[in-house]
């Protein structure tokens, strides 16, 4: 299926073959640890993870640190490269941490024990993390080896930088790259923390959502109530926080949030024909899930509705008793964790303002509302008509001998904006994900024979950008 | 401040003036043993709450015994009195299961370890069951104890039945009941799990609302799904959980399920003057919880509100991701536990059944709905006109020094419909907690002056109804 590579890649895509069960097991060591950036619990296992990365790196003869930050600690690795390199300097960025796995007892295999499974493509790793991003951020490490190993020596100049709190926001990020601008200079990112279009067809990823993510807790009475003294006098924060979020959306889907719709740049007509051109099943993406019917804003197409309009999720809530049985009681609080899946153009800090804006204007007196703001990531477009992304669709091909597609994408990588307003640089989003991987869900997995490609089109990219 | 009492009576009050001190020693003996009746976990401690209940009523010359149910355990105790007795045949009720103690960490104590604390009121005892129902009910231990030990005998003809699951909806009281009806036969109920007008006024309840409890839970995608990738497509079962239960009340207050209030009668004008010259202080009800402004039906006095309307609370909520930090996950489901507090003639079985309409009426395409019941009480009206209601007007008369007064109550006491219905009794609702005992909540407690007269009033209560 490859097509023909010249004699240095063709030596180094032949030791990545043979040494695919190595790989596995790097990959295995890695999942082992539960470096759940969430959970305070799991703060040594974060450090873990960033130890396990700098050992790998310093072994292939990077010059690698581990570096304090107020949260988890990020990775960065230096490498000259050839004395005459002429190519791009390549800052490659992933991270080591991961979500939280509850609820666990849905779990066929305890989350941080990597299972070497069956299914219907092949054999899986199923972890947690199996793909997002340890699966993925291993395969570029391999790629590497495999040119240590293989051919001669790493052919580029490559900065790694692997963060410990993507999943949290990447809330120290920012401040690191601009207090390291210049330890952290590079030509272009490379990122590998997105999805295929389906498992024969890699795609490159030229367009993100982005998100900004609130907290809000309501808080009436000074103390939980027995709602038979209580009941008809008392306010009932539940009562009052469902009213408010259940107004979220209109009859046609549309956000309520004043405001929420004043910077969203409708899609060209040509984006939208390339996009039905695709031919995205919608009902067998539903399917997989045992959904039947689209839910989102009337009067858009389904890839439009996942890649290019806004939404508001409400991700957890909670409030009273929520154990076995009854208890009649009127809690003090009540409290929900929402999202908003942004577009281009839409600032972040506009929209937390204007849920803020619009829970307050719906306060039932005597009610008080606090807020909690965890993540702030403008959605992106990508330029892709750069040298970089030319490469990439041509490493792509010869490694699956079909063209990539160029996708749009629902989620939010903040690191992209970061790159870009920070540092200066423009990222490339190959992808090896599969929609049904069971990103941040029970049983997480990834395909090995994704895996494999990953590395070997790794191999190809550095071969293309080093100028092979 | 009590007035002159006949010699007996008098004795047997001294008893128990003597006694305090051993009366809440046996009382925290009770409140130690953490038998909450909604969690599996403290099944053992309900068995063992039973059995220190029979323990005391044989040390009493009651044959008492320990009756298995399909859930936990029901006391019964039987005491023949004088052989001459021409009095009622007295059925006491009460239950030695208590509510769950989450949240726990707003306890100052540890809710089975009984304090002995200080309050504005002189002393008092906080724990779990403090006053619901344990203080209550240990009340009347006490008063048999100081008539076997100072008044040359219990006085009537007794029958004691303390039950495990009033906490969970008393699922298998009825049938106990109905199995029993021979064994249980009596003249009147009495029972202790109502209020005080104030600290200082005794008060005796003619009127309490019923409830129905469900639990529902949404379901949607087979499994959790990431906010990004399927957000603007696949269906959020918080989302339409909280826009379900969001329409349960109008702008006005008023409950929206279909046919609710077509069986609700209006207050007389004669009960409104009653309640009205109670000169509730609603203001001050609220203070006291920290708020200062009232939900509930607009157009309707508080008292009314309190005991003669029905009300919707949601007891509590759950659905996602609900620990530290971010999640961007979509939800396979959602849960809710809500309560409706009814008046005389709304038929529980009917207000569930329309509040499962008015969930599957507004169930978007794709979200299923399951439910479970918990409780099923009606409201209920106790009739006032008779000797036994009498006997206690002029017990707690002669007890505080001013009348009784006759009130209603917002909450549920479903024995009270078992035991008109299947037994035949009345009941006779003596009260001695307050407004602020925070029951249900966390640091229970009960006044051990409310807990003295309490002694006090049902050694006098037993006297009147013995014809003293």
């Amino acid at each position: 299926m490859p097509a023909p590579a010249p004699p240095a890649v063709a030596a180094v895509l032949d030791y990545a073959d043979a040494n695919l069960a190595a790989s596995r097991e790097t990959l295995f060591e890695l999942l082992s640890i539960p470096s759940i950036s969430a959970q305070p619990a799991h703060q040594a296992d974060c450090v873990r993870a960033a130890g396990w990365w700098r050992h790998q790196l310093a072994g292939l003869g990077f010059t690698a640190t581990v570096n304090p930050t107020a949260g988890h600690p990020i990775v960065v690795g230096h490498f000259a490269g050839p004395v005459d390199y002429a190519g791009p300097h390549i800052l490659f960025y992933g991270h080591y941490d991961v979500q939280p796995v509850d609820p666990v007892s849905l779990w066929h295999s305890p989350p941080f024990e990597p299972q070497y499974a069956d299914g219907p493509h092949g054999k899986r790793y199923v972890a947690r993390g199996a793909v997002d991003d340890k699966g993925r951020t291993v395969m570029f490490l391999q790629a590497l080896r495999a040119w240590h190993e293989a051919g001669g020596g790493i052919p580029a100049r490559i900065t790694v930088l692997i963060e410990g709190e993507e999943e949290v926001g990447s809330v120290n990020l920012d401040a690191f790259l601009s207090g390291h601008k210049a330890a952290l200079a590079a030509d272009m990112a490379l990122i590998s923390d997105t999805g295929m279009w389906d498992i024969d067809t890699p795609a490159i990823t030229t367009r993100l959502r982005g998100m900004t993510y609130a907290e809000v807790t309501l808080t009436a009475a000074n103390r939980d109530l027995h709602s038979g003294l209580y009941g008809g006098s008392a306010l009932n924060p539940i009562n009052a926080l469902t009213k408010i979020l259940g107004d979220l959306h209109d009859a046609d889907g549309r956000i309520q949030l004043p405001g929420f719709y004043d910077k969203v740049a409708p899609v060209s007509n040509a984006q939208r024909a390339q996009w039905d051109a695709l031919g995205f099943d919608e009902a067998a993406f539903l399917g997989g899930i045992g959904l039947a019917q689209p839910v989102g804003e009337r009067g858009y197409g389904a890839l439009e509705r996942l890649w290019a309009r806004p939404t508001a999720d409400i991700n957890g809530i909670w409030g009273g008793y929520t154990g076995a049985g009854s208890k009649t009681v009127i809690a003090s609080e009540a409290s929900a964790k929402v999202s908003f899946r942004l577009v281009p153009n839409q600032d972040p800090d506009d929209v937390m303002a204007q849920f803020r804006q619009f829970v307050t204007d719906r306060l039932p007196p005597g009610a008080t509302a606090t807020f909690a703001a965890f993540s702030r990531a403008p959605g992106i477009e990508v330029n892709v008509d750069s040298p970089h992304v030319r490469a990439a669709l041509a490493a792509l091909e010869a490694e699956y001998g079909r063209p990539a597609v160029m996708v749009g994408s629902g989620g939010s990588i903040p690191v992209v904006t970061a790159l870009r307003t920070i540092l200066g640089l423009d990222s490339l989003l190959m992808g090896f994900g599969l929609d049904d991987d069971q990103v941040h869900s029970p049983n997480e997995k990834f395909e090995e024979g994704c895996f494999h490609h990953g590395i070997r089109s790794h191999v190809r990219l550095l071969a293309k950008l080093a100028g092979g």
